[in-house]
């Protein structure tokens, strides 16, 4: 009986350490695929060169759509499909205008209306500033000093945080909600400093959001320089103003598409696992990093299993999530169908923290189904994958969650993330071939374990 | 006695508990203050803009002396200092020239002679072209088809190694022996594709060395797009000749410095620990990621002790190597001084891999001082530092290893580092500032850990 348990147990071993080395063997080519011939990098090169800045319901989002639709069917994916999804149609207008008048000096500081803010009156707003870091400061002063000023939140992110999405949650509050909280005290209008570890130019817009109730005032980005200069400024002369015009707008909802490429399963054709990004990116530069990048690589994983001729058992799909930046309504949109549909989805696998050096997946699920993926561990590991734990899944795949899906948030390396995020400078030139290649790679080597093992 | 026992192992646990607790805390500081006032990058900044390339030999070499000995005495180090080491002094000249000539069309291409190669007459050379991929396939060719003929080297880094260092080490042979290896078949000139996972326009020099009674034949770098229109014309029209011109120049040795800052050891002052990097540039470009990037961090090392009131047990050094590039003698002479007023160098730390995020260290040490540090391994993980192992320590601390130093190769991520090695772009610009600062830190927790310790 002993001889016969320690048997099992040797063939057990040996089926185990052998199926371990079949894996590995396919996940190198999966780099190796990606790192010789892969397309991500001229993908992206077209859809930030030639389709551009596509901020939901503009012509450029409208040419994104079509131009996806086409390469994935090119590629020849079993099936590429649209789901309609309305989208919020805000839109910039005319270039914005802003400087610090101080006594008879008046210095033009880079601002940026951010997503979803009203206009200034035609001929612009000009008011005192109050300077405050958070918004119990700013409660703390109260109408009274608050009341026909504009605020200035200037609460940089924390350097000292080693992941620098950390910082971003730290700081972000002031963008979102900044222009309701002074509102809430009469004031005319909010500017916030860039979310932004670095000092330069450039403001980073990104969404905002109205509360119910207060009066609608006009907000913006200033740059990390701009924020500093105003600061110093105010310190000489507290009395200084503040000048600011923009001519942005919100038009009525447009209609968009969620763009899906699929690759049936040979097995378990009903079980479907998600790999994505979000199509949709801020108006002022190509998106290359947020989000050119988690789309050009999840079509890519689809074209890795294709190129080297692996059948998968459940389907995959790489969705294109449309409006992420300002309204997630193609990532409610998808997981809305989905349930209606009966869809089954497994996993989602999302890639939307820029194209660097991979570092690892951050998963959303039980402590049972994280249990499942640590034995991956060791084939990920000749990859630099080695943060592979209870984290972040995604914006886009997290309504999906609800439907017990289990969501992986493609991790790369953090620190150049928000040097460029929402800016003017997030373009195609400040992504590296390689790092763009091994992220895809890694989905691939990602999904490919889930795909054979299940959760 | 069981109850004692067990009294003491918890005693010991708990010991070792707070131990870690305490280091965790310091490390923690170090990372604060590198990330939140941090000094590499303005240094940073001045060493390549206004000091600017420092090829061995040159005024830029010589300033760069000047200026890093000011800085760690403005910085008040408890002694700065120099040894003196006599260098090669090679000499770009005039900017190279090269063309394609096939039939009567002549097409340009970018080149920059090889560290240490001879001219070429000055009216340069030109000659039919034999294109290889390895030495064997050269000589496999003979004499008969090489003679009077320019080789060109022509394999690229294998993009599908992980690691670029070791794409690099995969190709480099054809840089450092490509001219003798040519000329023992009578070429009269080797022209090798640069060592550059990219395709772009830029050529990377380096160092190549002529055999013992071979004649010195003219050598340079051709850039990635050059290499592949070079190849492609080649099938087309196997009789194209290629043409260049270069202007360098070996001068007599030139007298140069290891540059040296010190904090006196409060306990043990006559044990050594190194932290460093070479001063020393290529002449193309400002040598930001090679090496000034790690010199600055060697430096910002030990101010952030000073800043932290953190005294070290053991003497801590600041090394800047000089004649990294093309000769080595700097790193050579140091392990030569030490030996020779019986210093005892505990262990040594490098930076020679570009400021990238940091991943770990490589440690070249007996089995028994690697296990020394693998208890630190969960102190380091916080910040990234997942790959500590056996591995590289650096050309400028190998010296060392002969009188018993443990070498550390401190190893950021590699991806972009091949992206600029040797060429124009190696500027400021392309050093992310909180990547550099995150180096200098794990450096100094790294150093904090070997002072408390020991190996």
């Amino acid at each position: 009986m002993m001889k016969q348990t320690i048997t099992l147990l040797l063939i057990l071993c040996i089926s185990y350490a052998q199926a371990q080395n079949a894996d590995s063997v396919t996940i190198r080519k999966f780099y190796n695929e990606a790192l010789a011939n892969g397309k991500s990098y001229e993908w992206l090169r077209h859809l930030t060169k030639q389709v551009g800045p596509r901020l939901s319901g503009s012509t450029g989002a409208q040419k994104a759509v079509d131009w996806t639709k086409q390469l994935m069917e090119q590629e020849g994916f079993d099936r590429v499909f649209l789901q309609d999804v309305m989208v919020p149609h805000w839109v910039r207008g005319a270039k914005e205008v802003a400087y610090i008048q101080n006594g008879k000096q008046k210095t033009t500081v880079p601002i940026a209306a951010l997503g979803g803010s009203v206009a200034t009156a035609p001929k612009g707003v000009e008011a005192g500033v109050i300077e405050v870091t958070s918004f119990p400061e700013l409660r703390a002063l109260g109408a009274d000093k608050v009341k026909g000023k504009i605020v200035f939140y200037n609460r940089p992110m924390d350097p000292t945080k080693i992941n620098t999405f950390e910082a971003y949650g730290g700081a972000v509050d002031q963008r979102a909600n900044g222009a309701t909280e002074a509102a809430k005290l009469g004031a005319v209008g909010a500017i916030v400093r860039s979310m932004n570890p670095r000092h330069d130019d450039y403001p980073h817009v990104g969404g905002m959001r109205y509360g119910t109730g207060v009066p609608l005032i006009p907000t913006a980005a200033i740059s990390t320089n701009g924020a500093d200069l105003l600061s110093k400024m105010l310190k000489e002369n507290p009395n200084l103003t503040f000048y600011f015009k923009q001519n942005c707008e919100t038009l009525p909802d447009a209609k968009s598409y969620n763009v899906i490429g699929e690759i049936k399963g040979s097995e378990k054709p009903d079980e479907i696992i998600v790999v994505g990004g979000h199509l949709d990116s801020w108006d002022l530069a190509e998106g290359a990093q947020d989000d050119g990048a988690g789309c050009m690589q999840s079509i890519e994983v689809l074209r890795l299993f294709k190129a080297l001729g692996i059948k998968p058992k459940r389907t995959l799909r790489a969705v294109m999530f449309m409006n992420e930046e300002n309204g997630l309504r193609g990532g409610v949109q998808y997981a809305d169908l989905a349930k209606k549909n009966n869809e089954k989805h497994m996993a989602a696998v999302e890639s939307d923290a820029g194209g660097f050096t991979p570092r690892g997946f951050g998963i959303v699920g039980t402590p049972e189904q994280r249990a499942k993926v640590m034995p991956w561990k060791p084939l990920l590991a000749p990859y630099g994958l080695l943060e592979i734990g209870a984290g972040g899944g995604g914006a886009d795949i997290g309504p999906l969650a609800q439907s017990g899906t289990v969501l992986f948030g493609f991790r790369p390396d953090s620190q150049r993330y928000f040097d460029y995020h929402h800016t003017a400078v997030d373009n195609f030139e400040v992504v590296s071939q390689r790092e763009l290649e091994l992220g895809a790679a890694s989905m691939a080597a990602l999904i490919y374990l889930l795909d054979q093992y299940g959760l």
